[in-house]
């Protein structure tokens, strides 16, 4: 936790707030802070800045605080992924987010397991904490927006082409032979498949939307690492 | 696991294998594969190719295998890492071996807790079980090597000048001012530094050595993130 991230209900005044729980634990466990000790905060969806300890003990965290910078600019890539296996879900939102990602929508693929879409983890509490943890941790007061499409041709053909409008789309994709070059400094949609890749079908429909395939690296990467290899790669090339 | 990874001791003659334990219960329970079935394979060190099952029961399972294709280019960059907390470590040194990275070596820094050394997690034996889930990961056979270096200044100057030869050095650091331009198409030495940095005594001593700071994001990335976001960045550089 890189920032406390601080929420509307927290506040008691205009620049005092107090905090209980999992914030105030790690305030004593981790930070070992005290009164008077400064903390970097910011207030969700709001800028950042520093607060100051005014109390503090086992029950409650107050601080003054004190904001006054804006957030990191957002990347500017938009994410389609194909939904992973729970566990690899919440770190790859973690990941995502902390990449700045502002934009996550997960859809359907035919290697998707079925039993992926009942998991807990969809639950849009679960999926909140995981964009706070990812927040907290590249400071970062803006939540991305993550929807789920639980059905692949429908999304593809009536979703993405406005997600497109400006944008330039990209599949991170093992399989694909002589992939043509990307266009450089774009904004992009980038279109993630499951363990063991979309199936040529997908691919033919995702490419009929426009969408060009990209070869990252002749390694095949777990989902995690492919969203933050490709960000990087797509990123360096906006730069 | 895209590929089931033999070692010496698996071979019953030149083509034949034996297998038990881990790779057994993989491919029963994930490839449900049956006498006859064809699976990716490689040998530890050399060349990759398939195995066709030949006697598959709950006890063990036998192959013939056909070896002819090398593994994937290695990358182009060694990683110098503050050792992470262990849990950490064990994805990361996983990730790094995805992507291709054949020289780790793990130093100490001032923000390294002292806890960390007495991890279990750098036994050889558990060190090399995450490299052979890397390899098993991205198609790979060739071990990278990991090394362990427990005072930072000794390191810094007398291993790293060794390693900087023909390389250049880069720093992935998140608060350095007035990042120089890296050098494009180079091998590299990419130094990562432990949660919260390296600190500026730290960042002097790896620039007088030659190494470059660079300002990969403008936010906080995990340890595992960073590797993969600056690898990648610097991988993009030498295409």
């Amino acid at each position: 936790m890189n920032m406390i991230l601080l929420f509307d209900e927290d506040y008691m005044a205009a620049n005092e707030v107090c905090l209980r729980g999992r914030r105030l634990r790690h305030v004593l466990s981790v930070h070992r802070a005290t009164v008077g000790h400064q903390l970097r905060v910011g207030h969700l969806g709001g800028l950042q800045g520093h607060g100051t300890i005014t109390c503090l003990d086992d029950n409650q965290l107050k601080m003054m605080v004190q904001l006054e910078e804006p957030s990191p600019p957002p990347c500017r890539i938009e994410l389609v992924l194909a939904l992973p296996r729970p566990k690899v879900l919440r770190r790859t939102l973690i990941t995502a987010t902390t990449l700045g990602i502002k934009k996550i929508s997960l859809i359907n693929s035919w290697r998707v397991e079925k039993s992926f879409w009942q998991t807990p983890m969809l639950q849009p509490d679960k999926i909140q904490q995981c964009l706070i943890e990812g927040l907290e941790q590249c400071r970062d007061t803006q939540l991305p927006q993550v929807q789920t499409y639980r059905l692949f041709k429908p999304f593809v053909e009536d979703v993405l082409p406005q997600q497109l409008q400006g944008r330039c789309g990209v599949i991170a994709h093992p399989h694909v032979e002589g992939s043509e070059p990307v266009p450089c400094g774009a904004d992009y949609v980038l279109a993630i498949g499951p363990e063991g890749g979309f199936i040529p079908y997908e691919v033919d429909l995702l490419c009929q939307q426009g969408l060009i395939p990209l070869v990252l690296s002749p390694r095949i990467l777990k989902v995690e690492t492919a969203v933050c290899y490709a960000v990087s790669h797509l990123t360096s090339s906006i730069l």
